[in-house]
C-alpha cells in the first residue's frame, strides 16, 4: 500500500478555510488521541456526563439530548425516524444544497415533502413560510424543517422568526433545525426559540473530528416520538433510554468525549460562549469587507444579496462570469496550501467558499484572504487588489 | 465542568483486557490525530483509496465494500436495510448476546426472525442449521445471519460450515456474517466462504477508535440490494455509489483513514496478516491454559465447553457459584488498573471476559493473567494458584 | 534514508523495564508535543515558574535550583564547575559504575579525586566514610560526592548517614548528591539532609524524555560558587542569575516544561508524592520476591547482598555462572518486546537490571517478571519456576 | 500548582514568527512523542545512524559530527573546549548580539578574544577580516569564529569569502561557523567552504524542539582536538569516540531522533534541500517587500542596510523613532496571537524581528504581515498601508 500522494504540497501548515469540517485545535486533537477505555468505566462516565451537560449549555436547552456515532446526516435521519411515521408530511424551507439534501432524505424514508421555495441568494421569505403554514389548516404538516446556517450559500436563517410564524398561525408542527454549521459559532437558542429537534455534529463549531452527532430534543418531541412508526433500531431513542448512557446503540465512541471535554473547556472556560459568537461575527465582517473590495472591477462578489442573512460562519463567493471557481481553488491548494470550499450542487464551479468557523483568529483569516488575493493574481481572475487592506480596516 | 474522576487509578498504564474496543497502538492513535483535511482533496483520496483496497485484502474479498460513519451496529443495520424489504424473513443462528441483538434489530426494522437455538456454552449445531434450511423449501428465508466470533461468550463459529449447509440444501438465501470481533484477529475469508455481507468495525482487530464501520458486499448482494424496499438514506448503497468515495452519505470521517492507513501498515507490512492470526492463536492458548489451571479447586472455568469453538480473540470465564464477576472486575480495575470485560445480558455478574485481540503480546497477556490471579487473591475468589505459570509453559 | 529496522518486534506495547530512561505516561508525552512558544511569553513564564516551584517541592528544598538543557551528566558537570577550582579535591563514595563515572568526570575537569572504596554488592561502609573525613583534618576535601541510588547495582545509599558522618567529624565540605535515579521514586530530602547540590534529570522518576537536568543548590553552595575558578559559561550559575528565567544559558527548552507541568500534576495532585514512594517500595518488593524465588536451583540472584541498601527503583540481577545476561536480554527484547537493562562496566554480561521506577503498576511489573521467567525458559537459564507467584503473594 | 495564564489568548492557532525556536510541523511533533526506548536497542541505532548521515548531508560534509544533549550554546562551548587551550586566541567577526555572546563565552572559558568590529546594519567588511588575518603573521589566532546568519540583526555573512580571506593570507587558523539559524534554511556548505567546526541546533531550520545540538567537525579540527587542553568531560569528543554512538556523554536523548528522522524526511524527500532554500528566499523577499512598503511615511524600516547581507531566515525591522517595538509586539501577541521576536541587547525596544524559517508557507507569511499591519494600526505606529499587497506582488 503506497499512498504517498503525487502532489506534494508546499511546506508549512495547511490553511483549512473549508467549511466542511473545520480546524481542530491541537489540544483537542491530542485529547482525542486517548487510549481506549471501557465506556462503562466510572471514570469515563464522569467525563461523559459532564460533556452531555456541556452540550446542553451550548444548545441552550434544559431538555433532552441523544447522541449518535455518525455524521450530521445521521442526526437528521435519527430525527426523522424517531419523530415521524410513513406518509407523514414535512415542510422544508428551501435554503440551498443542504435543504435539498434533507428533502431527498425525507423522501427516501417515505415522508412527504412540501417546500417553501426561495431565491438562494436572498433566502426564504418568512411571509411565505407563514402563508404555507396558514394554508395547512388541517395540520397535515407534522414538522417544519429549517437549516439555521446553510453551509452551501453562506446564509443564516432567523429561526426565531420561523417559530413566530408557527405561533402566529397556531400551527402545532414540530420545529426541526439543522445547527450543524452554526452551533458553537452563531448564537442558537433551542429552548427560547421553541426548537423541538436541533441537529448538530462534532466537526464544525465544536472543533472535533467528524464522527459524532446528536439531536437536542424537546419534551414535546420526545412525546411525539412515542407514536412514530418509521422503522428504526440504531437511531431509536427508546432503545437508547434503556441504556446507561441514554444514547448510542452499540459501542460508545469514547475518543470523541475526551476531545469534546477539551473543546468545551476552550469554548466555555477559556473564551466564553458569547465571546465565541462575537469573534465569529468580527472575523466574518473582515471576510466580507475583503470580498466587497475585490468585487469592484468585475471581481468576485458575495453570493448572499441579503445582508440580514449574512452567515458569520461561512461566506460563499461568486466568481466573475467565465471564471472557474475550482480552477482558483486548485491554485490556492496546490501552490499555497490553502483549502477553500467548493460550490455544491448547482453552484459547482461558480462559487467558492471560505469557512470562518471554529478555531480561528485574525492572522488565520488575513493569511487566507491574502492568499486568495494572491491566487487570483496567479490565476488571472479579475478583482480590485487590496481586499486584505479592507479586511485589516474592518478589524482595526 | 469538573469531570475529575473521584476514583483515581493506580499510576501506570491501564491494561485494557476488555474485548469491547481494544488497545490502539500509539502510532495509530497519533496518525489519527491528524489535522482536518478536505475529503475531496486529491492527497486524501489517494490515502482513502489505498485504505479501501487494504480493507478488501483483510476481508479477503475482491468484491465491494461500503463504509459508514457509525459503529458496528450501524453496519448491521446498513446491511439489513440495503438487502431486505418489510416482512422479509431472516434466519439467525443463536450464539449469544450479540445474535440476540441482531434479532432485536431485525424485528425493530420490520423483518421476521427465525432462529436456530443453541446451548450458549457449546455453540449452535450445524446440523440444526442445515435442518432449518432444508425445511424452508419455499425459500422464505432471505438471509442467514451469523456471528463469526461471539464476543459475549468467547466462541467462534465455523462460517464455512454454514456455507456448506446452505450449499448442500441448495438454499439461495444471502449469508450475512458479523466479523466485528474477528476481522484482523481470526482468519475470515469472505469470498472463499461465500459471504454476501461481512459486517465489520474499526475498533477491534483493526485497532482503531470506535466510529467507522463497513460491510463487505458480494456482487450477488449488490444485485439483491436493487429490489430491497426498507426505507434508507444515510445507509443507502445506491446513494453512496453516486459519490466520489462510493461510500458515506455526508461528511467522510477523515481521521479514521489516517489511523487505518497506519493500522494496515502494521498488519500487512510490519507483521503480516497470517502472522497476526498465528499470534492471536498463540496468546489465546496461554489465556485458556491459565484459566484451566485456575479452575481446579472450584475455581473459575472456561465458559466455552466446546474446544472446537474456542475463540482466539476473547475468552469468557465463568465465576464459581456464589462469586460475583463484577466484584472481581472492580478489584482489578480500581486497585490494579486492569480493565476486564463484564458478562452481557443473562451472563451479567456470572462471567468476566478477557479480550486478547489487536495490539497485544506476551507481557501484556501475562501481566493481565497475573493481575487476575492477584485480584482473585485479594477478592477471596477460590482458584488453584499458578495460572500464570501454566500460561508461561504454554508460551515457552 | 531508509531506517526501517530489520528486526521487527512482536506487535503490542514494548515493556520498558530498563532503568535508563523510563516509561513516559501518555499524558506527559502529549503535553510535551506542544507547539513552540516564545520562552519569554508571559503565559509560558507562568508555567515555567510553577514548574520550578514544583521541582523544589519534589527535591524538598526551599533553596535554589538551576536548570540545564542537558542530560544528567550535564548537571553533574555543572555542579563541579560552579563549585570547584582547578586542583580542588573531592571525596567520592564508591557505589558502582556511576560513581566511577563521576570520578572520571572530576579528573577530566582537573579535580583531584579521593575515593572511599566499597564492595559493590554490599555498599559503602559509612564508618569508612567517617574515617576518611576524620583523617582530612586539613579540610582538603571540598566536596563529598554521593550517588543516592546507584542505577548500575540497584542499591541505595543512606544520604542522611553521610551527612551525619560529616557533622560528627565537623567537616565543612559541600555534600553533592546524585538523585538521578531516585528523585520522584525514593524519598529524597535535600534541606533536611543538608545536601548542597542535588543533581537530577528529567528522564527517570519525573517521567519525561531525556534532555533537561538540574541542580538543587543550597545557599551555602551558592556562596561557594562565587569563588570557584573552573572555567564555565554554558553552565555558569552567575550568568543564569542575570536572566529572566534564572536558569539556562541560551534557548529555554520549552517542550520539557509542558511535559513537566503534567508530570508534576500526576505526581503531586493525582497520586501524591509520598504515595509515589510507597508504590515504588511495594512494587520493588514484588520484584525482589520473584528474583529470590528464582534463585533457588542455581538460578539468578539479587546482586545486592545488603537488604538495607535494596533500591526501590531498580533491581540488578546476577546471572548464574556460565550464563550470559545479554543473551537473555536479547530473547526478552527480540521475542517478547521486553526491554531489560544490561550490566554496566565490569558487570557487563553478568548482570541484567529491571527498572521499576516512574509510571508503573502491578500488571506492568507482573507482566515483566512473567516474561523474564518465560525468557529464562526459552533461553535455558536455570531457575526455580514460580517467581511470578511469589511476586503476586508479595502484592496480595 | 495552578499555572493557568492570566492572559488568555485569542482562540485559533498562534502564529509563531519568532526566530527563536521556530514552528514544528505536526508530523515532527508527533514523531517525537515516542515512547522511551533503550538507546542501545538495535532498532533505535538504525534510526540513529540514519539521522547522523542525514545531518551530514544537510551540513554538506563527509567528515565528522558530534552531538550533544544541549542547546546551541552547548555546541559552541563544545567546539571551544574541544579545540582550544587556556590562553589561546580567537578572532571573532562582529555581526551582532550573538557574536558578542560567543566572545563572552570564549572569555569565560579563558580564551583571548580579538574582534573585527562592524557596523551592525551593514555587516562586517571582509577586507577588514583579511587585514586582521594578515596582521597576525605569528599565527596567534587559533580560530576564526563567524556567525553565518546573525539572528539578532537578520543578516547573513558570506562564509566562503571569509574562507577566501584566510586562504589568501595563508592563515592556518581553524574556521568555526555558527549555523544555528541558517542550517536547513540557507545554503551552507561545510566541506566546500572549509569550515572546521559548524555549530548547529535542533530548534531552527531542522524544525525540532530545543534540546539537541551538534558540531560538524573537519578532520583537521579533529586532529587539533588531540592537543587541546581546556578541561572538558560532558562535551569531550575523545570520550564520545569510545562510545557506540560516537556522540553524547551520558543518556542519548532518543525523542529527538524520532523527530529528526521525520524532519529529514520532510526536508530531503518531501521537499528537497535545495527547494527548501528557494522557498526561504522567496518568502523572505515577500517580507522585505512589505517592510519596504511600510517604511514610507516615516514607517518602520529594514534594519539591514546592505542588501547583499539580507538574511533569508529572519528580518529585523527598525521602529520609527519614538515608537516602542515591544509595545507593538505586545499588541500582536495579546490581541492577535502573533508572536514576533524582540530586539536583543542594544536593539531592545528599537527592533522587532520576523522569523521566516522552517515550516512556513505563503499564507503563514501573509497572515503574519497582515497582522503586523493591523497591529500597527491598532498601536498607532506610522506606516504606509498596503504592505501585504506589496508582499503579494512579490509572491505572484
Amino acid at each position: 500500500m503506497d499512498a504517498t500522494p503525487k502532489n506534494a504540497r508546499p511546506r508549512g501548515r495547511q490553511f483549512f478555510a473549508n467549511p466542511g469540517p473545520t480546524n481542530i485545535p491541537d489540544s483537542v486533537l491530542l485529547a482525542g488521541a486517548h487510549q481506549t477505555v471501557d465506556f462503562n468505566d466510572p471514570n469515563f462516565i464522569a467525563i461523559y456526563d459532564a460533556c452531555v451537560e456541556g452540550l446542553k449549555r451550548v444548545l441552550k436547552t434544559k431538555q433532552n439530548i441523544f447522541l449518535y456515532t455518525g455524521s450530521g446526516h445521521a442526526a437528521w435521519e435519527a430525527s426523522f425516524v424517531n419523530l415521524l411515521s410513513p406518509g407523514d408530511t414535512v415542510l422544508i424551507l428551501e435554503t440551498g444544497y443542504f435543504s435539498l439534501s434533507w428533502a431527498k432524505m425525507a423522501e427516501d424514508l417515505g415522508i412527504e415533502v412540501r417546500s417553501v421555495a426561495a431565491d438562494w441568494r436572498r433566502g426564504v421569505d418568512i411571509a411565505a413560510v407563514r402563508a404555507a403554514l396558514a394554508e395547512d389548516s388541517a395540520h397535515v404538516i407534522k414538522a417544519v424543517c429549517v437549516v439555521h446556517n446553510e453551509t452551501a450559500t453562506g446564509m443564516a436563517l432567523p429561526v426565531a422568526e420561523v417559530r413566530a410564524a408557527m405561533d402566529a398561525t397556531g400551527h402545532p408542527a414540530l420545529l426541526l433545525a439543522d445547527t450543524i454549521s452554526s452551533l458553537g459559532s452563531l448564537d442558537f437558542r433551542m429552548d427560547e426559540w421553541g426548537v423541538d429537534a436541533a441537529v448538530g455534529g462534532s466537526q464544525k463549531g465544536l472543533m472535533l473530528p467528524t464522527g459524532m452527532s446528536f439531536t437536542g430534543v424537546s419534551d414535546k418531541a420526545l412525546e411525539a416520538h412515542k407514536t412514530s412508526r418509521l422503522p428504526k433500531h440504531y437511531f431509536n431513542w427508546t432503545n437508547m433510554l434503556t441504556r446507561r448512557h441514554k444514547s448510542f446503540v452499540g459501542t460508545v465512541p469514547v475518543s470523541f468525549f475526551y476531545g469534546l471535554q477539551e473543546a468545551l473547556r476552550l469554548i466555555e472556560q477559556e473564551e466564553g460562549l458569547e465571546n465565541v459568537f462575537t469573534r465569529h461575527s468580527r472575523l466574518a465582517r473582515a471576510v466580507r469587507a475583503a470580498v466587497q473590495h475585490w468585487s469592484g472591477n468585475n471581481g468576485p462578489q458575495l453570493f448572499c444579496l441579503n445582508p440580514a442573512r449574512y452567515s458569520d460562519s461561512v461566506t460563499a463567493i461568486m466568481m466573475p462570469e467565465g471564471f472557474d471557481a475550482d480552477a482558483l481553488r486548485a491554485v490556492a491548494l496546490q501552490k499555497f496550501n490553502v483549502s477553500l470550499g467548493g460550490g455544491l450542487g448547482p453552484l459547482g464551479g461558480k462559487v467558492f467558499r471560505i469557512g470562518h468557523l471554529g478555531d480561528l483568529n485574525e492572522p488565520m483569516i488575513l493569511g487566507t484572504l491574502a492568499t486568495v488575493e494572491l491566487a487570483m493574481q496567479v490565476a488571472g481572475v479579475p478583482h480590485t487588489p487590496g481586499g486584505v487592506g479592507a479586511a485589516i480596516a474592518a478589524l482595526a
